[in-house]
């Protein structure tokens, strides 16, 4: 079986390396023909071989013992190419080469707005029109580009590599169409200099880079070919995304599994580690290759003291940080929940925008950057200021707002953008939170690539700042009581602000470790953490996380969590949300019903079962095996075989009884007719077959029959009538390479005749792979465990079994329907790991489940011994 | 169900808050009587309401508006008692408070010891003495008190922590013994001065603690008794455990994840960093209240540049450190175990030492203080220095060795030590380095409370810093070009190394963020991810990380990984590793059964089937339940019912045919002397009882027959002969409270009858907890998905099922013999990562699975349809 596979594989590696021949040298090429030839000489056809020979001779002239051992290298080298490293190192060589052309790209495009409004400052009309027309071209740009392009690469992503990497296949996510319009994209929405950010595209970039390399590498091996590994690489891109998007390593790798997993595979770890920081550290020296730095360091470097970072007595302000940013967070992701919301129920506005799909990006970047016009009311707001600068600014370790002194405060650089000459600092501080925060949520809303992260930490970092400078105003000379002054630093807390926040939002502790990584200090680690657990407390106890949200709103197949503390979720029984109606398939079952069962069926396996009597459970068996099955059965070799295997007979016959001359007669002119009749019937118009009775009862039970689809209209039409039922978009190029020895003379009475008689043969399962070990649950499995089971194993559905008899199915969409019914859904909450602080005083969990525990209770009184206190004894077996 | 759960809860709550109850004022006492009585005012028996209403006259002067409050507001703080963030605040509280007081101790105890030292300075014999024995006399006291308290204290825990995780219950790991044992030993083992660290026994101390609380607050509330609760919170602990040992929150959780999880739920995350924060918090929040600083800090603050950290030419040499400490790792893992073993062969000392437990710890120590002694060989090996002066000089931002100036460098602190008038620094560094690293690879082996994770974290810190001073020494004026002099910082250097080297012994990548947190630095962020990387690669490739090795050399029952692409994981399938001879009990068995089966077994668990023909599953049992089932069955207050049975129906039959006297009376002098001697047998010696025979089919499969616990020698012996064999350790006091109304009067005859009559009564089965959804494999499930599975869910075992029937049982032992089995056992290989690096060349992945492959080849000519290419469907399914 082994020595199978490696000849396969050798096969395989055969084939596929001429698709990167002549971008090679042909030295190079020579070279490797020889290590090959060496390997697998015995196989070779002659003919290949003296090609290969004349090649050798090239290379004749350099020393033999250098080629061995050139030869042995990139023998070796070849071996090595399937290993996860050399993936990974791709993969984080590309990922920072995209982020830091695109950051290039996004650069250039933010200088060319800034150069245009400068150059036109004579005039402020005009200044404004370039000001507005610039983003307003870009966002609507990408979004018309992504929606031709890839309608799929619109928003962040994030959401959709979660519910993929939960083991959902999502289709055109994964492609290099979508792979295109999200750089570019990206790129153009960014440009504009929108509140938008970057980073959650990036994982979906990663990603699709990762599933795009794993499909050109496993040209070279087999293993690229693996499910589980391809899920595998596909959680170490997303961290390579957050990693090279904020040269963040640790940072990235934590967002991510946060984010992304439900549980962690911990052999895995080491993966992501490996890749991000691969990844981090090229995008840096990228940075110093193009004398942007002189050395590697962090993206948004800090300077704040070392000594003295902040006193104890400032914690309570950075947990009022902390608290306020979850209510702040909490709110972002109402907010932008509604907007959405808002817009698909007002169907007037919908009908209209559905229509002009461009309009309400360009609408909503119009209003946008109108108001962060420089000369209109951006100057209350530093509109001025890209994003990145703003960080900047608000990260800068001197305080604005020294109280008195505020003539002093020298404007250098970008921060005088925040110093109004009318207006207080404060005032520009609240104003550009404010106003930010609801152009952040209903800028996410375009349908462009675009994340809400970064917008949301300059927010957070904006509102640190208030604090922080609230602080340094409020205690001008420090708290520190004991001789030596320690000014506060409003820096500092604006790092807590924008872990905070951040933090808030996507429901993670790992911003904090994305801030130290993105200031280059940790002095503040511990106010940081404990404002990110605050507001993560608060945050989650109020909204589901913004990836959560989006996942409802998108209504993407993902399996919520369970509340916590709601005992009755060890009452409730599999029993009690199963699908007792499974499709199966008997072992001694007839085509016929292979037929039937395929039409009705939507879930991607059907269960297998020794007979409908006894119901037990033998494996399962995917669909697509079925109808491949299905399809070798009615195909046209085996109807050719068919006709020959007659046509045979029928000469037997004649040869026996040649004496019956009239009779042979008439049937060669019938079946000269037949073979016209079928060759020129695809010219006919379209005709409701003659024969609809015995197409019936292979209908029986679909509600698909009047489907134009069963109307024969190309010339292959007449290979499967039946078939064609099941295969829309069936592989029309199937027949043609059929052998043509013999004629298809068969009219479509008769192919409907044959294909009757085919269904009523009994299906061979020889040839069809069957899954042996079906996940199965007993009907008394809790709710809580089957939970468990089905993310840890990211299982799509079980089989339950009653003594080995299978009773019924569970989906995930029955899992999904039996949570959300029993957890309060009051709003969308999908994740509410301190549910208690809302639950409090609520006595909720016993009237939800009522109608479950009925069922729970007539079960109950069952015959066989049970546990005796069933509450009590699943919560100490779980 | 669900009322009678709370209402048993309000119960126990009552009863259990009467042991504090003095403990509070009795003013507050009364109020909390009165909200008490407030809810469950209808149930209180009047004299209890009597008592609480004198009790509530005392608090009368108060105003009723503020006592009503104040009910509330208790009734609200119970009620919150059993959430999880208030166990986890209490935690980190603790632990904190350990650490500290630990440390402080450890702080006493080696400030006692210089001392000592510096007050005997005119004698260099006195000075000698005192050196050494100081520390032998500490740790020969650690090593004995925990010996004698509780023995599974010794060590680092992190081991059995690992599998504790992971599911298995190991004995007295997590008991108050345990604790103080752990506590004082560590505190007396390093303040010895022994080259130990403290965190992996902290991680062991934090999980015994949160045990302990646990333990504690379930007398408050009813979710404490949930298992898999537990195994969340011991988690949090591993977290909290590392956090409040280097005040290090992120990278403690990040360490407790990969050092003890296989797969991580992702909602725990939170849990692990509330109370890693909380603790170090505190922590720190401690020392800055005992004046040690100023404000909180990182632990090992460093003093680094921030505008030029390193250079990128510099990399090179990082990276070196990364290989070269992997290396090392792997070493100091490979000596480490080579001690052990050595002297586990050695049979004369192993004897000798074993009847002197305490010689080798006080040798090891003798010898390890002799070579530090500061006047001797210590001089060159900054011997004077504790560990954490060391790693403190270590990481310095000084450079010690400028060529040429090394004159100019001022003797501040505790640098000096490093400097030796006659010998260069390298030497000096090059001696630490090589004398620390076997010492405390030999000193990690003492039968002490100890972990190795800091001695290492030091020795690589002082191979970084001498990687660094050669540099320094190599560059003088620094490697950068371009005008500006960055000299080289060492400092920089051993902050490398040290990550490097101690994430090479554990396989840690996340050491990186625990030096950023200890040094309050992250400037150095990519330098010491790609060392630690790198280290990583080389050192798992070499061998398993020293917790993996000790759980190997402890025999620990923990499952091995599964080693990287071996194919033949596939192939192999559970019939070929499951035991197919598995204990059951039939539904419809008698208690004799019962009695064999509990004999025989070793599972935690009996599975049960519907009758031995059909070996229909129905479900497991735990040995427990059934224990108690067969004691009820056989226990005294049964047979006492029966006595008294037997009286009615004598009185009634005399009664009836009171004319009878003659057979009455001498059955009642029988009785009598019956009943002598079953109190007087007490006083006998020891006697086999006369009825051995009905004895022995109870006895027939098990080899304890000849126990001497069989034979009675206590007063309540005739409490059940057969009951006995069972329960080694039978709970004695068992019948003391029974009804003493009837007069146990039977005969040790008497009582084997009975029992034996009994034994033959069927099995009521009502009364006992049967888990009615084990885990069930389908024979044909392959060993990688079986793996997965066991891990994932943390199984003991699962029974092997086919349509329905049980046919074999997989448990650990079995699927970690297969693993080894299939994995080339080469010394010790548990978790290959980056395999590849060793396996390349062999193809013994065909070789090893011969056997097994040939089960498997005689399954695959059976008549059920299969895949058709086992190894390529398999691995696209998986």
């Amino acid at each position: 079986m082994a020595g199978d596979g490696s000849d396969q594989r050798a096969l395989q590696y055969e084939q596929t390396l001429m698709y990167g021949r002549y971008t090679q040298e042909l030295g190079v090429y020579a070279k490797e023909e020889a290590a090959r030839l060496r390997e697998s000489g015995q196989r070779r056809s002659v003919s290949d071989r003296s090609r290969t020979l004349d090649l050798l001779e090239y290379d004749k002239g350099r020393c033999a013992k250098c080629r061995i051992c050139t030869v042995r290298c990139q023998k070796f080298l070849i071996s090595r190419v399937g290993e996860d490293w050399i993936f990974l190192i791709l993969l984080g060589l590309l990922m920072a080469l995209v982020s830091w052309v695109v950051d290039f790209c996004i650069a250039i495009c933010l200088q060319a707005q800034k150069w245009m409004y400068g150059g036109l400052d004579s005039n402020v009309f005009l200044q404004y029109l370039a000001w507005v027309t610039y983003p307003v071209v870009l966002i609507t740009f990408s979004a018309g580009f992504t929606q031709i392009l890839a309608p799929q690469a619109v928003g962040s992503g994030i959401p959709e590599m979660k519910t993929i990497l939960r083991g959902v296949v999502l289709k055109e996510y994964l492609t290099f169409k979508t792979f295109v319009a999200k750089v570019i994209g990206l790129t153009c929405a960014l440009g504009s200099g929108m509140p938008l950010g970057k980073e959650g595209p990036f994982v979906h970039i990663a990603s699709l880079c990762a599933a795009l390399l794993s499909k050109f590498m496993s040209l070279f091996g087999g293993i690229y070919e693996n499910e589980s590994r391809n899920i595998e690489m596909l959680a170490a891109a997303c961290a390579v995304g957050v990693g090279c998007c904020f040269a963040a390593p640790i940072g990235g790798v934590l967002f991510s599994i946060e984010v992304t997993s439900t549980f962690f595979a911990v052999r895995n770890y080491w993966r992501g580690f490996f890749a991000a920081t691969f990844s981090a550290f090229i995008f840096r020296v990228l940075a110093v290759w193009n004398r942007d730095e002189e050395t590697i360091t962090a993206l948004f470097k800090t300077r704040f003291r070392l000594d003295f970072p902040f006193d104890l007595q400032e914690l309570p302000a950075f947990a009022v940080i902390g608290i306020a940013s979850g209510f702040g967070g909490a709110l972002f992701v109402y907010l932008n929940r509604l907007i959405v919301q808002f817009i698909r129920k007002q169907k007037a506005i919908n009908r209209f925008l559905m229509k002009k799909r461009l309009l309400y990006p360009a609408l909503v970047t119009l209003l946008v950057s109108t108001l962060t016009f420089p000369p209109g009311f951006g100057q209350f707001m530093a509109g001025k200021l890209t994003q990145k600068e703003s960080l900047v600014t608000l990260l800068d370790n001197r305080t604005w707002a020294k109280q008195g002194i505020a003539e002093e405060f020298d404007y250098i650089g970008h921060s005088q953008a925040w110093k109004h000459p009318q207006v207080n600092v404060f005032v520009t501080l609240v104003l550009f939170i404010v106003m930010k925060f609801w152009m952040s949520a209903l800028a996410t809303t375009i349908p462009v690539p675009c994340g809400a992260f970064m917008p949301v930490f300059v927010i957070g970092a904006a509102f640190g700042r208030l604090v922080g400078e609230s602080m340094a105003a409020w205690f001008p000379d420090g708290i520190h009581t004991d001789g030596t002054i320690y000014p506060i630093v409003p820096g500092g807390y604006a790092v807590v602000g924008a872990a905070a926040l951040s933090g808030a939002v996507t429901h993670t502790v790992s911003t904090a470790v994305i801030v130290f990584e993105l200031t280059g200090q940790i002095s503040h680690i511990l106010p940081v953490m404990i404002a990110v657990i605050l507001a993560n407390a608060v945050a989650q106890s109020l909204q589901p996380s913004l990836y959560d949200s989006i996942i409802r709103i998108k209504k993407l197949p993902y399996l919520p969590e369970l509340g916590w503390g709601h005992h009755e979720k060890y009452n409730i029984r599999v029993e009690d949300i199963m699908v007792r109606d499974v499709r199966y398939i008997t072992l001694n079952c007839c085509y016929r019903d292979l037929h039937n069962v395929l039409l009705t069926g939507h879930l991607k396996t059907l269960a297998l079962v020794e007979s409908a009597e006894s119901m037990i459970l033998l494996g399962s068996i995917e669909r697509a095996q079925l109808q491949s099955l299905l399809s070798q059965q009615l195909g046209r070799p085996r109807r050719l075989e068919y006709i020959r295997e007659r046509a045979v007979a029928e000469k037997k016959r004649l040869s026996v009884s040649s004496n019956q001359g009239s009779e042979d007669g008439s049937q060669r002119v019938s079946q000269e007719v037949r073979f016209q009749i079928s060759t020129e019937e695809s010219t006919f118009s379209p005709v409701r077959p003659a024969t609809p009775k015995p197409l019936k009862p292979a209908l029986k039970r679909a509600s698909v029959v009047e489907r134009p689809t069963e109307i024969p209209t190309s010339p292959h039409d007449n290979s499967g009538i039946a078939l064609k039922n099941l295969f829309c978009a069936s592989p029309d190029a199937e027949g043609l390479e059929d052998d043509r020895d013999v004629e298809d003379d068969m009219t479509l009475r008769e192919i409907a005749e044959w294909e009757e008689m085919q269904l009523d043969e009994q299906v061979n399962f020889n040839n069809c792979k069957i899954d042996p070990a079906p996940f199965q649950l007993v009907e008394r499995t809790s709710l809580h465990k089957t939970h468990t089971i089905f993310s840890l194993l990211g299982l799509d559905h079980a089989y339950v079994t009653s003594i080995g008899r299978l009773i019924g199915v569970v989906s995930l969409k029955e899992l999904r329907k039996a949570i959300e019914g029993s957890v309060t859904v009051k709003g969308v909450k999908v994740r509410p790991p301190l549910a208690s602080f809302r639950d409090s005083g609520t006595s909720s969990s016993e009237n939800e489940a009522t109608e479950l525990h009925k069922l729970w209770d007539r079960h109950k009184s069952m015959s066989l011994p049970r546990e005796h206190t069933p509450s009590e004894s699943d919560e100490k077996s779980q």
